[in-house]
């Protein structure tokens, strides 16, 4: 087999934290912006966002949602209400303290001293807070409820640690607040909130997650359950890529969401919260990228086809130009997904070779190239992303359909990549979550034996409170998390791995972003 | 002629200022969060400010430009190197210079003095500096240029004085940045984002604005040109709409944006940056509303048309929702203004005349009610929000066409609806821009003397400096202020108003928002 080169200098199997750096900036998706733990998303990377910001607005208005917009700042008062959020969230939050500067005596600028607000304002990390002092007003009756809203936002959170995408001080995110007259009706929309987020994984993202509940010790601070969505990565670990909450009363005790039922008497509403970011970005890279760069589910790509005639400078480049253009308005004529087909003829300067290379490490899931002799033949010269490389010959794979097959098949081939990356993103998760193991010596030597060691799913008896903690620490020192406990995993019909006891469900085992 | 009763209790012509607040708050667009100067957005009005983004947003990215994002953090350095642009902005930002909270001595939570940055950010009142930053990195060579971006983000200004959607501390906006390789083409690309807002203003708003450019001390800080688009709200005062700004080399030079040019030396971008925010849903409600409320231009309306059938919690109820539905999918599988109709189908509990005035104040272009009589003769009952009235009976004007005529005519209905809206701006606008007064004395007596003086124009000789200082200054006196050059002004013919030296353009002098 001859030779293969790949458009990235780093392979994931030799350092996949450098390489997901490499295909980020190959891909002119983000870099960093100076400001410390702040990103700049660049043209691609805000299409991808742009795409899934509209994919998941879409679901979350199907169940019943408007969206509307609550302050960027929160009154520092506000977090001293909810006892476990402010536990959770104080720690690392931005606090705006003046509202202006002025010279300083070194002529620099410095905050006005005589500017300094009388209580400071948090720049939002979350708005459970804010969002329930509103609750508060708009709800009086039963009548009021439920009240479902969403907002697209940006939130900061002061991160030690960072890395693009994955955990930015700033990022932005959509967050859902709901309020339920009962337990049930809260419950129920918790769980409903957590399907929209796996349909939209599964079905827009091709990320196959598995959906399940966080132990206590892994839920939001303030939450009575939390849910999640988990995605297995190339290197095996997991990505936690959308919660969903049920708040209990404990945040509308706090903020005084209150109604008349319909007994007449006075209620506490039950709350939910959920919400999905822009790590989600970071989990399409490392669940589609290879060694060429990214790999766009051609759903979420922000040009799925990408022409490029291969211009010389010459007259002739004209005629070229004509056709290709009448490829890329058949393309656009067409729908796929339920919506036009994104297609970019580029004619900009430069060699279409090199321009080839750099689609491929954005990810365009097709490529089509034309030269003359294409324009001769009445040909195109095709590449699917998803099947870069012959593997006989170790060259690029081109197909060559006449230009009017191209534009009639195009839409089915992006529907086959969008179903193929999902297979391959299920198959792996499958191959890499092992079950089985009953005794934790076992799941000690998986971890530290393997160099993919994947998921590991045991059976436990849900310990609370201590025994839960010195379950905790005994992972920590293998730097592994409870994931969660996935839905649809089989009965348990054993002992717990941590207690002894009798096993009451199954939980995955992972090391996490 | 009968009494009239209206939806508010404020009339505009009792208390303007009134009127505005109690629009928003009868029309549940927005309320005061207990922030300073922040709003809560809500459904209603956020989804006016929704559909214009996406139709804003469609504009830009046809004229070339992608989108992207910033952070919302720029240190304190960034605006120390621009001088005029810091001097416009750096009384009034909200300065962050802490990133944790602690339990201070009572309790309660202060900002953590071992957490103190060592630089303090600045929360982006705008974002040339930081746009200009990654200018720096990404322009190279001519080849590079013209780089054309744009975000949609937050940004905070703090302002002493708020008011909903036109003046607030936090509010949220697009803004285009870009570099062109000579001062030629990014002065002629500073007047193509202008004729982009000029369109959106008048096509999509129906606002009828006058696009021209500002005298420099109306300049955007750190601007060579600024252009603006002015809208005449009701109370006859001009709202700044929309700003586009060419900054010559200033902000280049200050970020360091060079490129190597086709001759092979060193030359510094030219940049243009424009902006529109939420504030022009405020100029919506004070270019369309009634007092009856808000009325909304159909391209903008969150729901085009409202269907309230007039259930009485009886069996029958659900034989007129049937009725009523197969309306509801006539309509959403119609066109208007080339995209899918809004149309809501309203079944929660309550009178369908309490229901009724809501949509009227919220100003949903075309409400159709439907009880068991209209059902049994087989047509609907249809009010029209921009004929609310019948002059003749002083009642509210239903027609009542069939089910299917409705059905048929409604899209018609909403684009006539939307020319009416922009006609009568434009006639509203056209009465009361008053020309040809060559005395300043004069135009302080029209502005005294008349309770609606809308705006004058006047010809001068565009005197800069102290000259025109002179000028603002006694403008001032009388709460005016120059707020553009009209682009198709007529020619000069006199001299001017001021200095009495030759006129060589006309200005509008009006009172402001």
């Amino acid at each position: 087999m001859a030779q293969i080169r790949h458009a990235l200098n780093t392979k994931r199997e030799d350092d996949f934290a450098a390489w997901y750096q490499e295909v980020i900036s190959a891909a002119e998706m983000a870099e960093e912006s100076g400001v410390r733990g702040c990103m700049v998303i660049r043209p691609w990377g805000w299409g991808i966002w742009e795409r899934m910001q509209r994919l998941l607005d879409d679901r979350i208005k199907t169940t019943g949602h408007d969206n509307c917009y609550f302050p960027l700042f929160i009154p520092l008062s506000n977090f001293e209400r909810e006892a476990e959020h402010v536990e959770g969230f104080a720690k690392e939050m931005a606090v705006v303290t003046h509202h202006r500067l002025i010279a300083g005596k070194d002529g620099g600028l410095v905050p006005d001293p005589e500017a300094k607000l009388e209580e400071p304002l948090v720049v939002r990390p979350t708005s459970e807070t804010i969002i329930g002092d509103a609750m508060a007003r708009w709800v009086q009756s039963w009548r009021d409820l439920p009240l479902k809203l969403n907002q697209w936002a940006n939130v900061v959170r002061w991160e030690m640690r960072t890395r693009m995408f994955l955990r930015t001080s700033e990022f932005l995110w959509q967050e859902g607040h709901t309020a339920h007259a009962d337990e049930t009706e809260a419950k129920e929309h918790t769980l409903t909130m957590l399907e929209v987020y796996r349909a939209f994984a599964d079905e827009d993202l091709a990320l196959a997650v598995i959906a399940g509940e966080k132990p206590e010790n892994e839920r939001f601070p303030g939450a009575v359950e939390t849910w999640s969505i988990e995605a297995m990565m190339q290197d095996g670990k997991a990505l936690q890529a959308g919660t969903s909450h049920y708040l209990g009363t404990n945040f509308a005790q706090a903020s005084g969401i209150k109604f008349q039922n319909k007994e007449g008497s006075e209620s506490l509403a039950h709350t939910t919260s959920w919400g999905v970011s822009t790590r989600m970005v970071g989990g399409v890279i490392m669940t589609h990228g290879d060694d060429d760069g990214l790999r766009l589910p051609p759903r979420i790509a922000p040009q799925q086809v990408v022409i490029l005639p291969m211009l010389r400078d010459k007259p002739e480049d004209e005629a070229l130009i004509d056709y290709c253009e009448a490829l890329r308005a058949t393309l656009a004529g067409q729908s796929v997904f339920g919506e036009p087909l994104r297609v970019l003829l580029d004619t900009r300067p430069g060699k279409a070779a090199q321009k080839r290379w750099d689609y491929v490490r954005k990810g365009a899931p097709i490529i089509v190239e034309v030269g003359s002799r294409d324009m001769e033949g009445g040909v195109v010269s095709m590449l699917r992303r998803d099947r870069l490389w012959d593997a006989a010959t170790g060259k690029v794979e081109f197909q060559n359909p006449t230009r009017e097959v191209a534009g009639q098949t195009i839409p089915d081939i992006l529907a086959d990549m969008q179903n193929a990356l999902l297979a391959q993103a299920a198959e792996r998760r499958d191959a890499n979550v092992t079950r089985g193991i009953t005794d934790f010596a076992e799941v000690e030597k998986h971890f530290s034996d393997s160099r993919y060691p994947g998921w590991v799913e045991v059976q436990w008896s849900r310990p609370t409170g201590e025994a839960l903690e010195k379950v905790v620490e005994r992972l920590k020192e293998h730097k592994l998390t409870i994931r969660n406990v996935p839905m649809d995993a089989a009965p348990v019909d054993g002992t717990c791995i941590f207690t002894g006891e009798p096993a009451v469900e199954r939980v995955l085992l992972a090391k996490a972003y």
